[in-house]
């Protein structure tokens, strides 16, 4: 203590962190009062959601992204946990790719943004287009289950979007796998190369009409929904793949027809040339540009051009079409929408949206009008077009005839009561057909309908040439992009059972289209243990998912590497289990449902017998050859029967035999169990027997309920085990309710006893066991259990020491297929090790500065030191300065990547090379050992980006807390501030919710 | 094995297990793929979204709830975990009565929903009212800071209505505390009333001019936005302090004026009667109901009184009003909406909305448009009215002309466009003025502005008169029923300056509005250990929360019951920390924000010197002589130190000391913590050579990191302690990134080391060590630690055996105020022990068989054997039922509860007592106990309730692959069912994410 410090008061806070602590809740003994008059200005102060403009809100220029959709990191974590991963999903009953949702999900739940990528890359390869633009709720999301409950559906569109772009980051190519099947392009023609590009086929080309691809998402919907390097990436992905892509090349008597290609050899057609012409009400006849009329079809292809970066290549950028005034847009489908949200970005001071029918009618399904609602477009419902009113040579109005529903249901229109709206520029959005005679003619022979488009079967896509095929709006299914793409893979599929029958060769009749495939997919994930091959480090621990042998057997199939049988005995010890016995973890807080942070059990080993187990190992070995297989034994501390059994098993075929001595309940009052595991001397002696009565090798199973498990680990070692697993789950109670009885609790008295602790909640405590006994024993095998629920997980115990996985709990959360995602998500690791920069963690990139789907797009116009909240005041001059920098011609942050850089960058990237799992076991061990051995001089301080930053202040109140009073929070920005006082104890990184917001 | 058994093939499923298993999820190798054609027609089989009724879909009769705030249980958990707790919250700022928002969702989250109604009706007496009908995007949402993020803004409407939902199912009455103050109705004046009554003023009436109660909510606020149970309920609140009611008496010169009844002896007036006449366009002069002319506040309470249960006492319900055909709606503020609504229910088959000017410019919030739009009312913007049409005295049209806005922003009206518009019924709903002669008399001397408002002051709501005061509409300020409740409160705080005044009493400058009040807030927390008086279990345990003793003292003034210093040593032990140090946990999936379900720190002890603690411990034992302090101490194995820490302790005034014989990380390596305390021998003789030392109590703190904690406690107690602690922190390993660094990781070198894990996640290990130790050592104190999070958490520890709670993580995450979250929690649940029926789960009552918020109002018209799902054409066939049933005259589920009979209960079981800390201490013991004194004959099956079933098959999976292949899953309608193979695992209770839908 200082000299003089005796006179200081030290339980009170001197006056600076006084007045620091004036924002920190308080309780208060009182109720508060404020008069309603100060509140009512108040709250303007901290209002974040949108301000209603009293006149109107520019937008001009601002093609930034407005998806609500679109999400974050933050965001897609939290929106893939809710998701339930259902049985028999609707959300992929109601896609017309049929996406496998919930597995893509559940991928992204587990940070696997490759495994989910590659689920909806390979039925989709529109994967990004369609997360942008697709009318969910009318799809995927309409199915949703939890519509049963208040917190709602998921938003699929959004994870879809999200996980394909996070492997666009991974800048990985699309390639054939090294086995292909045996056979010697708008969305629908993408598709369908793509499939058939999959499907081995080499000479493919697709002939574009214009001088950039994507046909209809490119150059009709807008770049604020579905910007063109999403486009660009997925004709990438096709490229990848050889296919040739002919620009400028069209449909048309005087350039390409069905019947020429045909002749040049081409073996099948694909035609998806959507429908080329807009329809066009006789009043517009004779109705230009320059007099301010525009049909959809001229409008929004002119805003693509001007406001696609990338889109003309290297052509010189063109204007906006300029729309000064105001705006009338006639329609009521999607492009009408798209037609007046596009109109405010050219400059139109007010936009009208005109429409025969009232809102109960519409055409568009919510979400696409919404956006223009939210814009501040007015709806006009109820009146039908009669004619345009001009002066001088352009347009000033719009007369309309009233519409009226009569009770039966029909429309009549009143002549008699009319309406003039004023405009300067009306765009008619009435949709599209194919009446083009030079289009129609180069279809040839192709048949036509009554309607004018071609015959199709809606089943095969194919036509009334066999060798002919349709796809997208012209074959008359499709009205969604992701339609479209879908009868582009029907026929891709059509078209390879017309080739192979050419060639005589007969097709399954089970579609079996390949999969999407990466250099990815192609990484080893095979380890040596002890001389048995694992073909992946993933395997079922002994537990209910091995129950039963057929369900080993399943598991085999679904892909797992490994089983260990649950754990069996001789017939003398057999079991009888209690009701209840596996109950839900409360460590993760009140959640109901799959992900559930930890179980609790009191289950005993098999009820089934040791002759049982044994022939079911044979019958398994015998039909999976190449998989592994663990017995899972335990008996009293007797050698006789350890031997016994360790014989049986080994007759039996098994691989290898894994040692029970850690079963925290029940069995270790019959001396079984953690009984023997918990005493080295016990564990050394078992150890011994069955080392002598058994050829194969064998593990410990450790129980983690001990004072140091490298003790009981070294005796398992010195006794003769050829590794050990760690660890068992750990003793607990998981809870009481409110009457004193625990759940389980089980019979009239409600009884319980202690059970044992699974899941997420005790995976720290398995890490620490795994890596303490790797680094006590380095090179002593060690499969891993306890909270090993992803592949992000299961690289964790690979690093601390592990040489193989076992999971139980994560698939009683869910169900066997999760290995799909863990095999992915592993491979994934390996191969970015080396493949992409050094800042990111696994498949996680750095968080970019602003949050995804809020834009904050500043065009430059605000400097990073005089940061701006994002409410109340600060919000209108983020507007009004973004507003300003937008006109003066920025774009927001659209710019494609640099597409030569990426390249260069993979090229280098990759000849880093891939690791094995081998390369990476025990890898984070050096860097662990005492505390002694860290450096406490060399101390951290927080870092807060005040642009990340939401404003919560959740650093602050910890730090007042639980910490030093070492941050500010400003009473009128609410901007956190770190002071000197800082001891870099980082308890603020802990509780900020935003991701990389503090550092 | 039975005879015969050898030939089976054990390891595959039989053929009827095979079909069970038919969708059971499987990887599939190939794309998946279905044509577009034929998913269009399955998708509507899932469909679970509202279908678009081509004609129109009945509302007739139908009053249940129709908010999409509305929550459910499991729903406002979701939601309230969600919540980030902020500092200086944004909310709180924007809303009317200042509630507390941040810490009545805290409450919420942990399953205190008495402490969450407590902190809403202290500051609002109508707070299930404004959860209600608030329009919270322009109010306490509009300021969220989760707006910054993609997930949005929390619902904090419905939050507020289920907290006081579930209060009002605990029947509890509102009293006055013992120690009241000195001194000797519409929302605003039963707020107004409340807050005196709160006050202590005694002699209180209101005056009612109906014969219902609670004035405009009541009457024009529709059943299904607010039902009438919900103000009757919060006006019994009222009459609970003894205010007294008066009905049909009204403010007139004919009954009651300001002058008489201040003659009469009030001394003073608090008028809140609305605006009571409806601004009429004279466009509509002499038009009646007969001819289908109605004024909204003509129609709105005609609406109420035929649908409102209970609102007309013993009347006779009367008939709805019967509007056939087309309604037209005019007007464009919530009301208008409420009565387009009000009309679908009333039989209206088609609803118009029109208003004079765009969508753009509407006076109305969002959700209060939004129901309209849902049920599918047509809107029709930029119409002004001109005249109605009447054929044969019935209205059959209305004329109307064009509105305009030019660029200027001024509107004009086209006389010469105009639209008419067929209907059989006008409302006009134009809003209310002050301009009836009697009111207006009777209001006299108060002085009235020129708007015909009387003059109020809109700080004080005084008016010219200083006894009269005034509130809600009529005061020219609310334009919400909150910001009348709360003109009611601010004037009940003048009105107490005044009458206080008026007795020469000064009233302190600082509001100080009593808070809520109930015989919860009664219950005696303090217990008594060693011989110590705790004034509640809660304290603060030996971690960052303690740092330094100015936050000791600002826990005290929270309300903590005692604290416990941070670990401080001799000198020659001072320790310097290292840096980061305190990192977020992974146990609870990749959550960021507060609400971590675990941390992990290698934080050493304190860096502050023993004489540094010695002093603070005095001067906080002179400050707070009631709260009790513990001062924690360390020093390595010997003899001398600890007797010397022991003397300086006991000397400066501790009341209890703690031995920490179990930090995790660091100190070991010193030969300090859990070095000694792993131990038993090392215990018992440090422990011994305390009690030599010390007088007072002393506690030694357990590491959990041993093989048999119950040994070590015996240890301790052999030693001479007074009690134990149980336990410190768990030895673990958070987590590695990809690269193989931990976090925390340090310095340049990026070195870790084992930590202690904290929180929820060990909370099994600490409950199972404090019951263990509790029924090892019957009577012996145990100060329990490890996840208490919330009066929840801690009454199992309670009922677990221990004596105390001591908080560390929880306080991480959000600060020190929770403690009052724990401390009315823990009233709560010793009040209800008693006090409701054994039904209940601590604050939780049963669940309702339907998710509320999503109503599925079957008004009989569903046999409970019948279930159907609730999508496709099930939801259909759903919804044609209940309509029919409807029009019978059902009502759906809006009974109101029998107020007899809830009196009657809540008498009986009041009878029983509450209990105090002391009588829960222990009383789970006796259930706990050997696995081998559980019976396992007596076998439970799971049970699933179709009507709560969502339809995911969690069940149906985890059965499958973790379980017994005992849940069948049928294809069409998703409904699973239990088999005879169930074998009481209960692990689909464990995945099911309904409450309650698996027993």
């Amino acid at each position: 203590m200082a000299p003089g410090q005796q006179d200081l008061v030290l339980s009170k806070h001197p006056p600076d962190i006084e007045e620091l602590l004036s924002l920190n809740p308080r309780a208060s003994p009182h109720a508060n009062l404020q008069p309603s008059s100060v509140t009512k200005v108040n709250k303007k102060h901290w209002k974040r959601n949108k301000v209603k403009c009293e006149t109107h809100c520019s937008l001009e220029n601002d093609f930034s992204d407005v998806k609500h959709t679109t999400l974050s990191e933050r965001g897609a974590l939290r929106e893939a946990v809710r998701c339930l991963k259902c049985a028999d999903a609707p959300c992929q009953k109601s896609c017309p790719t049929q996406l496998d949702v919930k597995m893509f999900i559940s991928c992204i739940a587990n940070k696997n943004y490759y495994g989910a990528a590659k689920m909806i890359l390979s039925d989709n390869p529109l994967g990004l287009t369609c997360g942008m633009v697709c009318p969910t709720s009318d799809l995927c999301v309409g199915g949703c289950n939890l519509y049963g409950t208040e917190e709602g559906p998921i938003n699929i569109g959004g994870l879809q979007q999200f996980a394909t772009e996070m492997f666009r980051e991974m800048n990985i190519p699309q390639t054939l796998p090294a086995t292909l099947p045996q056979p010697r392009c708008g969305p629908a023609s993408i598709s369908c190369a793509t499939f058939l590009a999959r499907l081995g086929y080499t000479s493919l080309t697709v002939y574009e009409r214009e001088a950039w691809v994507g046909g209809l998402s490119t150059s009709e919907i807008p770049q604020y929904r579905l910007p063109y390097d999403a486009v660009a990436w997925e004709v990438k992905l096709l490229t990848d793949l050889g296919v040739t892509i002919e620009k400028g090349r069209q449909l048309s008597l005087k350039d390409l027809t069905v019947k020429g290609l045909l002749d040049q050899g081409f073996k099948a057609v694909f035609v998806g040339i959507g429908l080329p012409s807009p329809k066009r009400n006789p009043i517009f006849a004779g109705l230009t540009e320059a007099q301010g009329f525009y049909t959809s079809k001229e409008f929004l292809p002119q805003v693509a051009k001007a406001s696609k970066p990338g889109m003309c290549g290297s052509c010189k950028t063109p204007a906006l079409p300029s729309l000064k005034g105001v705006v009338l847009v006639l329609g009521a489908g999607d492009t009408a929408f798209d037609c007046a949200t596009s109109a405010l970005r050219c400059g139109a001071r007010r936009v009208f949206v005109a429409f025969r029918r009232g809102f109960t009618n519409i055409r568009a399904v919510p979400e696409e009008m919404e956006l223009a609602r939210e814009e501040r477009c007015e709806f006009l419902p109820f009146l039908s077009p009669r004619r345009v009113v001009t002066r001088q040579d352009r347009i000033t109005g719009m007369v309309f005839a009233r519409t009226e529903q009569q009770e039966d249901g029909s429309w009549v229109e009143d002549e008699d009561q009319t309406t003039q709206i004023k405009c300067d520029v009306i765009i008619s959005a009435f949709g599209s057909h194919l009446q083009d005679e030079d289009v129609l003619g180069a279809l040839a022979p192709v048949e036509l309908q009554d309607s004018g488009l071609p015959r199709v079967d809606p089943i095969t896509m194919g036509s009334s040439e066999p060798a002919v095929f349709f796809g997208g709006d012209i074959a008359g299914t499709a009205e969604t992009t992701v339609e479209s793409v879908n009868d582009g893979k029907t026929a891709a599929w059509s078209m390879h059972k017309y080739l192979q029958g050419l060639a005589g060769v007969t097709v399954p009749l089970e579609a079996a289209l390949p999969q999407f495939h990466t250099p990815v997919d192609d990484v080893d994930l095979s380890i040596e243990i002890c001389g048995i091959r694992f073909p992946n480090p993933f395997g079922l621990a002994s537990a209910p998912p091995t129950t039963s042998a057929p369900m080993m057997r399943r598991a085999y199939e679904a892909g797992w590497g490994f089983c260990v049988t649950k754990t069996f005995g001789l017939d003398k010890d057999l079991v009888t289990n209690v009701s209840p016995r596996i109950v839900r973890g409360t460590t993760s807080g009140h959640v109901y449902g799959p992900g559930q942070g930890s179980f609790l059990n009191i289950e005993l080993i098999s009820e089934k017998t040791a002759a049982y187990w044994c022939k079911s190992i044979m019958e398994l070995k015998a039909d999976f050859p190449d998989n592994v297989l663990i017995a899972s034994i335990m008996c009293s501390y007797n050698e006789d029967d350890w031997t016994e059994l360790t014989k049986m098993v080994v007759a039996a075929g098994a691989d290898a035999i894994e040692l029970n001595l850690s079963c925290p309940h029940g069995m270790g009052e019959r001396g079984m169990g953690l009984a023997c595991g918990q005493d080295p001397e016990m564990v050394m002696n078992i150890c011994k027997w069955v080392r002598t009565a058994s050829p194969i090798p064998f593990f410990a199973k450790l129980t983690p309920n001990v004072t140091e498990i490298v003790h009981i680990a070294t005796a398992a070692k010195e006794g003769g085990a050829d590794g050990v697993t760690a660890t068992n789950t750990v003793s607990g109670l998981m809870g009481l309710h409110a009457d004193g009885t625990a759940w389980p609790s089980v019979g009239v008295q409600r009884r319980t006893t202690y059970g044992g602790v699974s899941g997420n909640a005790i995976r720290p405590i398995a890490l620490r066991a795994v890596s303490a006994i790797a680094r006590a024993l380095p090179g002593f095998p060690i499969l891993a259990t306890g909270g090993i629920d992803s592949a992000d997980a299961g690289f964790q115990f690979l690093l601390g020491g592990a040489s193989a996985l076992q999971v139980c709990s994560s698939v009683q959360n869910q169900d066997f297929t999760v290995i799909t995602d863990y095999l992915l998500g592993l491979k994934t690791l390996l191969y970015l090790r080396h493949t992409v920069g050094d800042d990111w963690d696994g498949q996680s990139p750095p968080t970019p500065q602003h949050q995804r789907g809020k834009p904050v797009t500043l065009a430059g116009a605000l400097q990073s030191k005089d940061a701006l909240p994002n409410f109340g005041p600060y919000l209108l001059e983020r507007e009004k300065r973004n507003a300003a920098a937008l006109k003066k011609g920025g774009r927001g942050r659209c710019a494609p990547p640099d597409e030569d850089e990426l390249s260069r960058r993979r090229v280098a990237l990759q000849a880093r090379g891939v690791s094995t799992v081998k390369d990476i076991v025990g890898l984070a061990l050096p860097l662990i050992g005492t505390y002694g051995d860290l450096n406490n001089l060399q101390q951290k301080v927080a870092l807060i980006d005040p642009e990340m930053c939401i404003n919560c202040g959740k650093c602050y109140m910890t730090c007042n807390d639980s910490g030093y009073q070492a941050i500010t929070f400003d009473p009128e920005t609410h901007l956190t501030k770190v002071t000197s006082d800082c001891t870099g104890c980082t308890l603020c990184v802990s509780v900020c919710p935003i991701i990389d917001c503090i550092k």
